[in-house]
């Protein structure tokens, strides 16, 4: 088991990470003090439910915990003003009060939309975060919790740091192959940001990781989290340095947003990002090697590296607009000068970005 | 002008009260570096805004602000949800960016809004408050902003602190008789709870706050906010301290949540609170005086004393056990000991309450 201790003052938190932490999750909560009189509430979808909410429950319930549950659907369209309605009807109902704890149990979205549930019920209750996805070591870390505006994602939201986080490897074990592959880029992002030793270490041990082998993937996830944390710790409320973790956000996020429904995953979309990123990079002066090693970890582990012909590039760039890094009509963008490192610029043209995103279309 | 500043570390910030502060608005604004560049959203309700919204909106932008506007119904239903989606699309729409500014225009329930919009917009972007009534002068300090549910108020919500609170004593001549004398339910309260010198002086000035005579105000409100600045600055996120401003509260609440609509204002549920609280404090060893003084500045200032004969007592108390200040089903209420100070008991009987709601329908 890994521990790791994400600094924020007093808002630190640990992330415990290993194989089977859910099944003795209540000695995890007693460790930290979660309330007994006062309801804890699980949130969980509709996917992750039906193989660990139960158990779960019970492990807590024969801990002596009061346990209320609520499930989500699955997807993206959970994280909404309406979801947050009912999910405070049922905390209401279950009697949840200030010393209640609301626990997520899934992936991002839950942990989103869980996590701002924690934030603004009574004005901010505990939170306990379970990521059951690979993708998930990232919101896990640096408490951003948000639900989606039909206009814009993740817009309505709140910094909310956990009490703990509990990453159990096994419930990674069932995740589909496709959902490993997009949850891999997150964690290959904080290696290109950070810390090229970790980018070389996933090349080599791209095939571990695509077949869920637990020690390469706690490995994986300790570093991948660690990254984020360092960052995080130094910049919570994302005034500078946080900006970092934006690496191929600005235009991954828009071709998420031009994407049919689950056309596209975040962590395949903020792929191609990196690439537009890694390529924007070697033409503002960064030596080659800042693509063709981003390029290669990236093919290492399954991701796409290229954005499909039939995406609409004014479509993008529109979208691109939208998005909420824009400060001041700026535009701000995050930019690789060598691996494990990057910079911040605001002087990136949008006709620059618009190149860069109709070679993304194109074989190199 | 007087100035007032809230003491809460770097979300400290100043309460300006004076005559004539909305129409050198921007002098303000200037001084606390609103930003020029990204748009204000000005937020109001349809009856304020009628009088005072065009004029404080052409004064910034005059001094070169970029100001965009949304006006929500009157009246607490506008605490809702959905008002905040609505309001989100305005926001968006007009562009405001992470150093806009989101500017409250109106009484409590505008601030509570339009205060909540702001902590959440983005994660949280710049606040100000511009209170046009007397009862707003309490949750313009202390940064609780909040929306309702239906089964609960101010259950969904933050804690988020103005850049600046600008409290125009002019927008006050406008209030209706029956507000201003809810209004100053809340004044009275910062006395009963803090200083027993305050409470003489505001018998002695009823008839002068009741008139809206201006220097009287000012002296009231800048007094009132002091007593909440000064309890919030020791205890910015309500841990014990902050707990005492809900002197009349509980009951208040509850009748609250009883009446039919527009049946009771806010400031006239907890004056019929704070009578209760005061017989709750004489039952249980205050001096008599805190009744008969807690009743003749209540009366001085035209606020009732008596819970009218229709209310049902049942319904009140099962009202009052949904409250959010129960904490692990222990019932927390604030008794009065002396004018002018207050303790905080958590070994009251539901009975007890429940025969203090009864008399406070009778004649004493």
């Amino acid at each position: 088991m890994r521990e790791l201790k994400v600094d924020l003052g007093d808002r630190s938190y640990p992330i415990y990470i290993g194989e089977g932490l859910l099944a003795e999750a209540s000695l995890y909560f007693d460790k930290h003090s979660i309330s007994k009189k006062s309801p804890v509430l699980i949130i969980s979808d509709a996917t992750v439910a039906g193989t660990y909410l139960l158990p779960l429950q019970q492990q807590l319930e024969s801990a002596g915990y009061r346990v209320a549950t609520a499930v989500v659907p699955a997807g993206e369209s959970s994280k909404s003003l309406q979801q947050l309605q009912e999910l405070v009807t049922v905390a209401l109902e279950a009697g949840l009060d200030r010393k209640s704890t609301i626990v997520a149990l899934g992936g991002g979205v839950v942990g989103d939309l869980a996590g701002f549930a924690a934030a603004a019920y009574m004005r901010g209750i505990r939170f306990v975060q379970i990521p059951t996805t690979i993708l998930a070591h990232d919101s896990s870390v640096g408490g951003k919790v948000a639900v989606n505006h039909p206009l814009a994602k993740n817009i309505i939201g709140a910094f909310h740091q956990p009490e703990l986080v509990l990453y159990d490897l096994n419930t990674l074990q069932t995740l589909p192959p496709r959902e490993v592959r997009a949850g891999l880029a997150e964690v290959v992002k904080h290696g290109l940001i950070w810390d090229e030793t970790f980018v070389q270490w996933c090349v080599a041990h791209a095939e571990k990781l695509l077949s869920l082998e637990p020690e390469a993937l706690g490995y994986a996830l300790y570093n991948g989290c660690s990254v984020k944390a360092e960052v995080v710790s130094r910049d919570e409320k994302e005034n500078d340095l946080r900006a970092i973790l934006n690496l191929g956000h600005t235009i991954g996020h828009a071709i998420e947003a031009v994407a049919g429904y689950n056309e596209i995953l975040h962590g395949e979309a903020i792929a191609i990002g990196m690439i537009g990123s890694a390529r924007l990079g070697v033409q503002l002066g960064a030596p080659q090697e800042v693509y063709t090693v981003t390029k290669q970890v990236l093919e290492a582990c399954g991701l796409p590296t290229r954005l499909p012909a039939h995406y609409d590039v004014d479509a993008i760039m529109e979208a691109m607009m939208h998005d909420k890094k824009f400060q001041e009509g700026s535009m701000v963008f995050v930019v690789p000068t060598a691996i494990g490192t990057v910079q911040i610029r605001s002087d990136v043209q949008a006709s620059m970005v618009r190149d860069i995103v109709e070679q993304l279309k194109r074989e190199d």
